[in-house]
């Protein structure tokens, strides 16, 4: 059974590094002492050594550690055997081309489909979708696809964030962008606010965390949903 | 000899679509009383008769009228006949998808070195650089490639926003964005703000319009450049 956290974000305003996921995450992780870590997304882009750094230190503090993919000789064996699965932040174009060059999407869609726990921040999340059209990266790397993992039946949004009324900057708002995305795609999309996650657990999925979630379907007009909402209903 | 208009934005925040822009849009378009409007960015998903209707307003007020693209049974041999050119803002995605599929980014680079008048806007601006990699917008449609026109020596990114250091919000910075390009690309990128405009003539590239810009090298800082310049330089 799947058990997923998708995260809108890695970090809130003014806090630490998974800061306010951390006791989410002890729990999440709870079997096991060791975290496989993804760091391809590559924020600001750093090395991969730094990035994993930085996560490490995040899940000392839980009495976990975290090992970088990039560590070991064959990727595609590291996923099957990890106990469990965090991929981070960044850049969604630069994460998913290495996840097609590595040839390491379906590793790590079978590790989710057979319980693997998987934590993803952001561009992690992003890849959770079904594709990564909602992403608000900027597309600085052309990938092979923009298909991701699918493991829930929606597209993320992550670090949504509301118009503001008083911006004189004519670029479009994020509801602008996923409005556009429904005039070429089907599928729902989940605007997930930062502090916000999805649970995926027992065959239930759960929006978690402080702020709610607003979510687009097509033809249909944008709404909200309340925090520790189920979410069975989106597909 | 290349005669070109590249602006940040088609509108400006309380004034009306090209306002702005008509006084020196009734001089590049000076010698013609039809421009071949390329709607096929589509903002907001709106119908190319829409959005040519739109151009077609604004263009009146000078004198001249627009026709759409799609109007014509071969695109390509529309481009060639054309007086000038105007390519409209909305998903670049979209655009340069529907140029690869029409195949007519040749046809527009051939048109432009021959010395064809072009305005671009925003997602027409952007088809202006060599490649699409410092767009703003959604990946909502996966084009066949992110290469553009290349008819400027480096990349744009319109609707240039500067950090809010009031922000608690922890999506990435314009900056930090494009920093990341350059972690993995080595073309300078134009950082336009709303109001500006790059103008290519007699073999003269100028910032023009109310806002100075900002210019991104790799291995440098990145600085402002005043309104009026000269960007030959850049290359």
């Amino acid at each position: 059974m799947k058990n997923l956290i998708i995260a809108s974000t890695s970090t809130l305003h003014g806090s630490g590094y998974l800061e306010y996921l951390l006791g989410t995450l002890e729990t999440h992780f709870n079997e096991f002492d060791e975290v496989l870590f993804i760091p391809y997304a590559r924020p600001g882009g750093i090395s991969y050594d730094s990035y994993t750094a930085i996560a490490n230190k995040a899940f000392n503090k839980i009495g976990k550690s975290i090992k970088g993919i990039h560590e070991f000789n064959d990727p595609q064996k590291a996923i099957a055997q990890a106990k469990g699965l965090f991929t981070g932040g960044g850049n969604t174009f630069v994460l998913v081309n290495k996840l097609y060059k590595n040839k390491i999407l379906d590793s790590i869609r079978e590790a989710i489909n057979s319980g693997t726990p998987y934590l993803g921040t952001s561009a992690g999340s992003n890849i959770c979708g079904l594709t990564m059209n909602t992403t608000n990266d900027m597309p600085i790397i052309y990938p092979p696809s923009f298909k991701t993992l699918g493991v829930v039946p929606f597209n993320i949004n992550p670090h949504y964030l509301d118009p503001d009324p008083n911006s004189k900057h004519m670029g479009e708002t994020r509801e602008t962008r996923i409005k556009e995305f429904h005039a070429f795609n089907t599928q729902p999309v989940i605007g997930l606010r930062e502090g916000s996650w999805i649970e995926v657990k027992n065959g239930n999925l759960m929006l978690k965390g402080k702020q709610d979630a607003r979510i687009f379907e097509n033809n249909k007009e944008p709404y909200e949903i309340k925090t520790n909402s189920n979410l069975n209903f989106l597909n």
